[in-house]
């Protein structure tokens, strides 16, 4: 994507706010062409954030495997940052959803950000595929593969300090595979992620499962989602947990929420010893 | 609630991180009890959330009319400060999860925090009609119009600042109503609700409709859903929006978009003259 | 303050934009009428912002003694949830400024607000001293923490979950008291919190000292500073802090760290036992 | 900088919570070594910034140039997006705290992010000029100069959208060459910018100045403070405008701010035209 000044822009003829998404007027709000009040009551939450995000309305089928994704990330507990982040931001007195943006804000790269780097992986795996199909989808994953260890990155969508056998993995798959047998989605981005796995289980020499981030980042890929909304499309699955345990942290009561208790063997002072200013 | 230090709860024999929300072990998630992969795929986005947030699975009917509120607030167009925020925030090139916490992080008391507010009004009215049916809907609805009247408060629920007959809000009347046909809710809150916008127009001598604020309050009375979680409900609904329009403007490609062009007729210095400083 | 749409402001004529603050135009920036190059190299940092804030420069020696109160606040280790959500914010993978203020986010009416609470009751106290002085300090104080009592709500300032005689209140009091015996500033708001401080000795029967926010907040009236504003006041204090934490944290190359490990003392799930679930 | 999950951290024997910066105990704050009682009063905000975040205190003289560059950036007009976002914040009804938390979280790469990537820039080709002195500057910055021609990229610190000849340049240069003339700074940072500065003038053929960026980028790098803090730096220093502006907003009233008015040259709809959905 070309980047250009804001000024330059308006400058060259456009509307300083310009938007194919959404028309306000009195009494009427059109949504990518759409009357609101005709989507209201038949469309899914997901429909609709797929009409806002991409302008067209997903099939129920392919709206359903997606929420799937979305409730698979909602909550993983209060030692995950951006839900302890949250709940101490509720003890420290501010507006609910202040709370919430306490917690979504630290959903980047590293928190819930992989699927986003899986999903160009896996885009651009597809497209070599496309481009060269005489060369096989398994050479092309080996020469990807090759790539990211000589850059010595780590694959995203695979390992989890956790689980090594995520029962969330085990079931989007299932319900990927269902749909892929109805042929409603191909399956091509599934395949691609499986036959990374298996490059890495060979290379690592042990059992490798998908993590969450992988199999999220697949599904997607099969449903045209851009890969750079992905941390956009988590912070409203994750949401749904920071917004659950923000109340009940709020219904809790306590004040000045830090992250643990203070004992020595969880919080420690490394500086210099005591000294004296002198001015 | 009453409200204690957080160090005083723990010296009292309480868990640092207390929840009854989620159970994180090693290849297993409970959430409210459920394993997560019987969750997935069988429970919608609005379940899924109710579930988290009140302990127990929403039928699926009162789920699709949850769903439509969700759906019904989930965009108002770049003029509205959250997206514009979110929207400004994209230009100055942060996370993407950054820019959708900027948007959420200002949908505060006043930017769709009617909605809580109306819910504390409708719930409390419910309650005094409990305690006093004798009473009768309107008397108690007349006493609490005048208290919010003589304090010069705004009666939260009525009134747009652009819209008189929001279609929104028509639809979801209807959606509710077919509800309450069907014996799925009560429809105790929607009387209440109303209640007042007879009050307030007979106050007013002019027609007045409810707002989106006011409308999605009464349905959430009807769900049980409390009161104190509604920014959080909303910032899920708008959050859509602002993830679309996020990914809009990171497509446009524009850099620092301030909020308007430099003309005079809308940016405007009002203090001081020019002068000298001397040390 | 009254409050009104921004929208009927524009209707009547307010420019959308407007401020007294600066004037930006091509190499000229205006600081309250000051060329900003006049500025910079002689004022300090806390003259800058009284200047933006209040429309004037303040005195050297009170504009340090505002600095000691800034540098007084700057850090309270780890355990503080501000400083804790901004360094778990950095494993998370996000930008710097977005660690830093998801450290000011939580900044708020519970995590360094108490300070926002004492100036108006200090500023409020003074108030009624000056309409009514033939009451007397004493006995004005006594009313006002009689209120204070019958609502059952906590006089801000006094008090500290960890410090009984926390060095810094000590250090910023003799500053403050220099200023005094110099004619710099009246001691009127140090005289009044020091009468609260009385009243509360004598109800509690034991001991009580000021805390660091009833010294900042006393030291801020002085100055005139608008209470309103000590919230952000102090974001920039403990905003050093913040910004030390995040670099050392960065430094430290930690992933994904959330509040403290997985120990049943430490994180509990306190839900419902596993149970089934039946679409 | 390595980086590990913070749980193998832990297992490795790490504090969960491990600080040089400070160390909290009853009654007792160390900084650095130092109590904190001997600083309040004593240090100035730039030098207790400086104590926190590299662990000494700065002298004063280059406490004060550093101060002098944070009062440089301290505001820029309510067009600023940061501004913007943090007024548009307060008409949304959020926690003073939380509007400053919203304009600091845009401060992102693009909007001052700048003096990072000048900061990277300028000491790297320090260290380049250490370890080949025998190249010499001028052809040392033309290697490096070339290869951001070849990557298409922007030299970051130089030209600006607005200003031609920053008044606020002008004067920090001045301020730097006294304390060079003094033997306070070697000045050797500021050479290479200015340096850098020629190389694109006779790139471009055209009148080339410095913006508030690299002189800030090459004062900060005199003073040996680390590049990866710059955002954060950049935040305190426009925080205090932010303060100011979020506090005139307050002041002013307005509710739901948007970013302008809705006229047809300013916010545009370019989305499908009306249609019609059926489930």
């Amino acid at each position: 994507m070309k980047q250009r000044s804001a000024l330059d822009m308006y400058s060259d003829g456009a509307a300083w706010w310009e938007t194919a998404i959404s028309d306000i007027k009195k009494n009427e709000i059109i949504i990518r062409g759409y009357p609101i009040e005709e989507l209201i009551g038949n469309v899914s939450y997901t429909q609709m954030l797929y009409l806002l995000l991409c302008g067209e309305v997903l099939s129920e089928k392919k709206a359903k495997l997606w929420e799937s994704v979305l409730v698979a990330g909602a909550d993983h507990g209060p030692r995950a940052p951006s839900i302890a982040a949250a709940r101490m931001a509720v003890t420290c007195g501010i507006s609910f959803n202040s709370c919430v943006a306490t917690g979504i804000n630290v959903l980047g790269d590293v928190h819930g950000g992989a699927v986003e780097k899986a999903m160009h992986l896996f885009y651009s795996t597809g497209s070599l595929l496309d481009a060269h199909p005489e060369k096989g989808l398994s050479s092309i994953v080996a020469e990807q593969f090759e790539r990211f260890k000589n850059r010595g990155e780590k694959l995203p969508g695979f390992g989890h300090q956790l689980h090594d056998d995520d029962p969330r993995v085990r079931r989007l798959y299932e319900l990927a595979q269902s749909l892929i047998d109805e042929g409603e989605i191909e399956g091509k981005y599934l395949k691609i992620a499986e036959e990374y796995r298996l490059h890495l289980e060979q290379s690592k020499k042990k059992k490798i499962t998908m993590n969450i981030d992988g199999v999220a980042a697949a599904i997607q890929c099969e449903l045209s989602i851009p890969a750079e909304a992905a941390k956009g499309i988590f912070a409203l699955s994750r949401g749904m947990g920071i917004v659950a345990h923000v109340f009940e942290e709020l219904q809790n009561g306590a004040l000045i929420k830090g992250p643990c208790p203070n004992r020595d063997d969880l919080v420690r002072y490394s500086g210099p010893a005591k000294r004296h200013f002198k001015k």
